[in-house]
């Protein structure tokens, strides 16, 4: 058994079996990698387009391969069923999906493919509903590896993870496979995630609704990469692609920590003119990012760069030259995607510059100022955003391992959510180090990471938001909750969480019935 | 001895001591190719800006690497000169030099380096002046590897070419080194053959004299890719970047062919709507682009793209709406570079994407027409843009092989140059096979590949444009100048020419003095 630098006892045997070190720290110092590169087979003027995802499937996917999609269509994807469909349809076996990450739309057919026996091992950035629910119950035989954005960009650059076949869906490409994200009836913006399986994978096949003539600029992803492409239906069903938070919250508690949130930002060191920051999504996000522009307006500030996932409010700032860059891994809402296609500004970019810790430099390390959520906090500033209170997997890494290298890490999270308290002693599983966070804002007040004397300094006095010690939070949320119930797991893993850099951080066992 | 399939006669020596296979033909099937990628070093938020050349290269460059460097900026480059002294000032040794290119204003530097041992192997895409004619009088110990723009591409994405330190020249970049090729005093306009680089070496070294606000987009090469940014005085003289020759032509022998050239095209069958094309650089290639452009005018006909090195008469069919796309691997002026700035249609690519055969589809594949030109010309239509009549190499590969694969491939030569004939019986040395050269475009007629019996049927009654056969031009070229002096060589290869698959299409010898 070795304990890691947060704590967690993991045991000799899953580092053996699974060649892991035990996380050791947010410093990575200067890792040398050998990069890792597909195998290629030429084609010259050869017709790319099929109609038939079963003649691609039959062709290319073997037994054994690992395969993957991306999951920029979000809850609107149309893509992942219909082909895994086909897939387990043909009686293909013990595939690995490592799509970037998994949407609820999908979980079904991920359990279906589990049973028939055609997934047996997944590694993702998350997963929620059913699949999350099977997986914590032990439906698969190996454990799940979770990674964030930048750690999944890593491992696939440094060979950890080898797509066979990519799967992607996309709203146009032409007859030789040049496609973006920005133009036709699913449109989605920006294909950051799904820029490392086109770059990596042996076979990549793109699926889209919409062939429109050769040559298709902008080319984000281009001819050289793309050995098919798929005639379907409808790659995503539009309403549903972006997220449905693109209006300002009316909810009390999350306006009150977003203001709060804004405080800490505009009281901290780091409220400066090019200044950068990453807020992401979700209706307190969206406040967060208004009450900001206010503040950037008052004082006259203006930032260098927003970062992330990206909403509309967000190319709003850019639009209104408050932003002079937006750098867009990925994007919530159509405004946000449409603003790509006509804003120079706002830059795709792939999820390794975005955040690989192992590439000569990522975005999220010259990161200003990030807002982040939480499943769950402990007392050491850790973050859980994978598991619930039951232990049961219902969440994703996400960005959130990455973003929160930033110089100022706030998470912005209730104290509690209904019965539960979100500031516990001890957490179902650990996905964020505490030593990477810096400031926890809730609807009662903040609390400082203590070895941020500096912030301590800088944010004690900020007129209506009171400062706690992190322990006091958490007794206050027990305090209206009551001590959670002890959760019973069996000693089985049913999920390894990597750290960005590729340590392991925690391991989640199956819950008991 | 082998003969391949040009007829020229190989050593085996030659083949096994520099593992090659002979030229076989230009149907190149589908091979299937195992890709390489660099070491990489992280960096978090170190210091990437560096004042020294001399620090950077003491740091990174060791005996026996290979460095490389691109032609980007043309006769005005003044990158290559101020490293390489640095790197003979430090008596490193037993370098490879493996630029894009290799243009006049570098000539005497690598001849010093040369002579000094820091270069004791080369391999380009060409070389004249002063290196040529050392070169082509044995002033290496290994034979220098001419390679075109596809073929340097697939040797790179291949691990042919293993770059340990590119050295790139940039008009901006940002601390962390993102940068492209459009704004700034050296403005250059794509970054095509650079960007190879950029992907593939170990170590990125960007020079330039324009340090710009983080984060800089558009980002054509980007951060991930970047170890260091160097501060130098100037990177280029603009005034010597873009070619001199933006103006037509009034040469009444190039009027002439690039009339006869205009002819061939708009009477082929590939003149049609959606139809592509590469025109080229230089006086009589410009002349065809206005040539064609009233042609289009004429018949209501538009292009779906244009190709290749870009002028600014190409980008001006952008903007006339004459074509849909140009798809840019360098920019042979600044107009045609500045227009990538503000058109979003001008995609820049790089030069797997313009020409590796090795990967999923090139866009040379796609081509219809091409003009390219010749030093000479043989009675089989294979050309020579290498060696001059004194077989002394004076020339670059360039995008010849690649380009010469469209549908209908048009040399625009005149017949004679001076007192020497520019086609011969035999060539000092064979570039780009007869096989891809379709028509022969002279200022005294046209001669179609006898293998082109449909070009012969569409192209043999256009008023104005005599067809003589090959032979029949040659007789008249040597009616004029007479027979040529045979060339003295010893029999030490001083280069080898790989066709754009690899394959070993000439052997180049040391002239006899």
């Amino acid at each position: 058994m070795s304990k890691n630098n947060v704590g967690v006892d993991i045991p000799d045997s899953i580092l053996n079996q699974y060649d892991y070190k035990p996380y050791a720290g947010t410093k990575l110092g200067n890792p040398v990698s050998q990069r890792v590169a597909p195998t290629v087979r030429a084609q010259f003027g050869e017709n790319k387009v099929v109609d038939s995802i079963a003649d691609v499937v039959k062709a290319e996917v073997k037994d054994g391969m690992t395969i993957s999609f991306h999951h920029h269509l979000r809850e609107g994807d149309q893509v992942f069923n219909e082909v895994m469909q086909v897939i387990i349809d043909q009686g293909i076996k013990d595939l690995t999906l490592a799509p970037s990450s998994l949407t609820n739309v999908m979980n079904d057919m991920v359990v279906k493919a589990i049973k028939a026996g055609t997934i047996t091992h997944i590694t993702s950035s998350g997963m929620r509903g059913s699949l999350g629910d099977a997986v914590s119950h032990g439906a698969l035989k190996t454990p799940v590896i979770f990674r964030s954005h930048g750690g999944r960009a890593r491992a696939i650059e440094t060979g950890k993870i080898k797509i066979d076949v990519a799967f992607l869906g996309v709203p146009n490409a032409d007859e030789e496979g040049n496609a973006n994200g920005m133009t036709g009836d699913a449109v989605f913006g920006s294909l950051g995630y799904a820029l490392m399986d086109a770059k990596y994978a042996n076979k990549v096949v793109l699926l889209t609704d919409n062939i429109v003539a050769y040559p298709n600029t902008p080319a984000s992803i281009n001819q050289t990469q793309v050995d098919y492409v798929v005639k379907v239906d409808q790659v995503g069903d539009p309403d549903k692609i972006g997220s449905g938070a693109t209006r300002f919250t009316k909810d009390p508690k999350e306006l009150k920590i977003a203001e709060e949130v804004n405080e800490v930002i505009t009281h901290s060191p780091y409220f400066k003119n090019g200044f950068s920051f990453q807020t992401g999504s979700g209706g307190a996000a969206l406040a967060v990012t208004r009450y900001l522009r206010q503040s950037m307006l008052d004082k006259g500030i203006k930032a260098s760069f927003a970062l992330g996932g990206i909403t509309k409010p967000t190319t709003d700032l850019l639009a209104e030259g408050l932003v002079n860059k937006v750098m867009d891994v990925q994007d919530f809402d159509k405004g946000a995607a449409d603003s790509m296609h006509t804003n120079p500004a706002q830059q795709e970019i792939d999820a390794s510059w975005y955040a690989d810790p192992y590439n000569k430099g990522a975005m999220v390390d010259k990161l200003d100022v990030v807002i982040l959520s939480a499943l769950q906090i402990d007392t050491d500033f850790n973050v859980n955003v994978l598991t619930g209170s039951d232990g049961v997997i219902r969440g994703a890494v996400g960005g959130h391992q990455d973003a929160a290298t930033a110089k100022l890490t706030i998470i912005s999270a209730p104290l509690v959510r209904g019965r539960l308290a979100t500031i516990v002693p001890k957490m179902t599983s650990i996905t964020t180090p505490g030593e990477s966070i810096d400031v926890v804002a809730t609807e009662i007040g903040i609390a400082i990471n203590p070895k941020r004397q500096d912030l301590i300094d800088a944010l004690s006095h900020i007129p209506g938001v009171p400062v706690y010690t992190i322990q006091e939070l958490a007794a206050k949320a027990e305090a209206i909750v009551g001590k959670p119930k002890e959760i019973e797991y069996t000693d089985r893993p049913v999920a390894l969480v990597e750290y960005r850099d590729g340590s392991l951080i925690d391991v989640i066992n199956q819950v008991k019935d």
